[in-house]
């Protein structure tokens, strides 16, 4: 199925009790359908977002892939991969994707500012100053200014996150504080139009919040079992809160350096 | 970081008491660490898998990426992301991934076969006599032969089901009994060395269950942890059996075209 014909499905399914009002003869939307539906209040099957998501070398894939996974289902959005230039971005773990658009063509009004995370990549894109001065310009204006895990680094040396609440993975959390963001321990975090997602899956309750907040619950909802998110994690060492020492102290070794790294961009931030 | 970056990290930090076994002077390698720690049994972090992930047009993103966030942080392991060709891959939702490999290049014995599903793109490879003959060939000899979500068709479709208990996105777990399979309604299923994941998501939870089986528990909690996997769904929707009515009626119809093709192509290969 393409993603025309994908869409088109998912109109002619999600809309099939409101055909008069969402679908012509042909199938095409002849206008955006805005109704009341019975314990559901306004609903709107179809919209017209303008979704940025940041790519840059070393980001995280899952941490753009998990958000895309439900971003990515919103009929009538369009949904920019965004970097430099259009050359394919390779990934911490060796995925590399092709973008659709670069700073210069991404759209200047956005719904959604989004950007993932990583380690050594992220604080290289958080120093940027092209990198930088698109996310101060479009987080300017965009309706919601997003992130998941240490995206929200880049966010705050954007200038973005200052006086608002925060999350980012739990290893650079505290760290926001140094570019005036209140750290804020949850796994997805909302302040006004700052929502920002805890470290790499958060991404996918992140997601889903963004779906339901665009669109209504039902849309979420529908996502959701789409995508049959019904996570069964087969351990329980996912939090801090819940991880073992032996789990929890190799990974705050693994990170120090990362850390240390983190807190001198906030530093010289502030300074 | 780089990924070898990344990777000398973790084993630096990860094998820290077991420096004179893992890490030679310049932090390189020198023998493969095999040693009892304790109370966690017999733990090789360091390991050799070759493991390849099948890409095709029309893919769903998440079901590659999902299990990629896990196992693409085995030290030492090689992930092929494997094509027809080194074209890129555009998924059902316009994402662009460059292969690492082809049908030829790929290793000949894998540790690990493994393909996404989708819907039309996933029925088209089920169907392409290059992709089966190659899934069929790797699958005859891989240690593990999995995937998820609708991924199990192609599985099925390459005669790799037969008299195997699997699972696969809820909307086609059926169709499996059609390639001689035992369709079978848990998150990640397990018979000898088929392991099969449900829907889309269900790729995280199959991935730590293959990082425990390739490695041990710790090193699986380790990578829940680094990916801070401690689902919070914002709402109960992600299963057939807690999704009310209007969500599921919907998704039931937009996917009654997709079901149909299936079951055609599963009596296909039976008759």
């Amino acid at each position: 199925m393409t993603e025309i014909d994908r869409r088109k499905a998912i109109l002619l399914a999600l809309s099939a009790p409101l055909a008069p009002y969402a679908i012509g003869a042909a199938g095409e939307q002849t206008k955006e359908p805005q109704h009341k539906m019975p314990n559901t209040g306004s609903v709107h099957w179809m919209g017209d977002e303008q979704i940025a998501m940041l790519m840059y070398p070393g980001m995280t894939v899952m941490d753009l892939m998990g958000p895309h996974c439900f971003l990515g289902a919103l009929m009538g959005a369009k949904v920019f991969l965004v970097a430099k230039s259009l050359d394919p971005v390779t990934s911490d773990t060796g995925v590399t994707i092709t973008p659709t658009a670069t700073f210069k063509t991404c759209p200047s009004d956005l719904t959604v500012l989004f950007t993932p995370g990583g380690t050594d990549g992220t604080l290289a894109a958080a120093v940027d100053p092209e990198t930088r001065a698109f996310m101060a310009d479009r987080g300017a204006r965009a309706k919601y200014v997003t992130s998941v895990c240490s995206g929200s680094l880049i966010l705050g040396a954007a200038g973005l996150l200052k006086g608002y609440k925060a999350t980012s993975h739990w290893s650079v959390r505290h760290v926001l504080a140094g570019f005036g963001a209140i750290p804020t321990d949850a796994r997805v975090v909302r302040d006004r139009n700052r929502i920002t997602g805890a470290g790499v899956t958060a991404g996918l309750d992140f997601g889903l919040t963004m779906v339901a907040e665009l669109r209504d619950r039902i849309y979420a909802e529908c996502c959701q079992l789409m995508s049959e998110y019904d996570p069964h994690p087969p351990f329980n060492s996912g939090s801090m809160k819940t991880a073992p020492p032996e789990v929890k102290t190799p990974m705050i070794e693994m990170l120090t350096e990362f850390v240390k790294k983190a807190e001198t961009l906030a530093a010289a931030k502030r300074g």
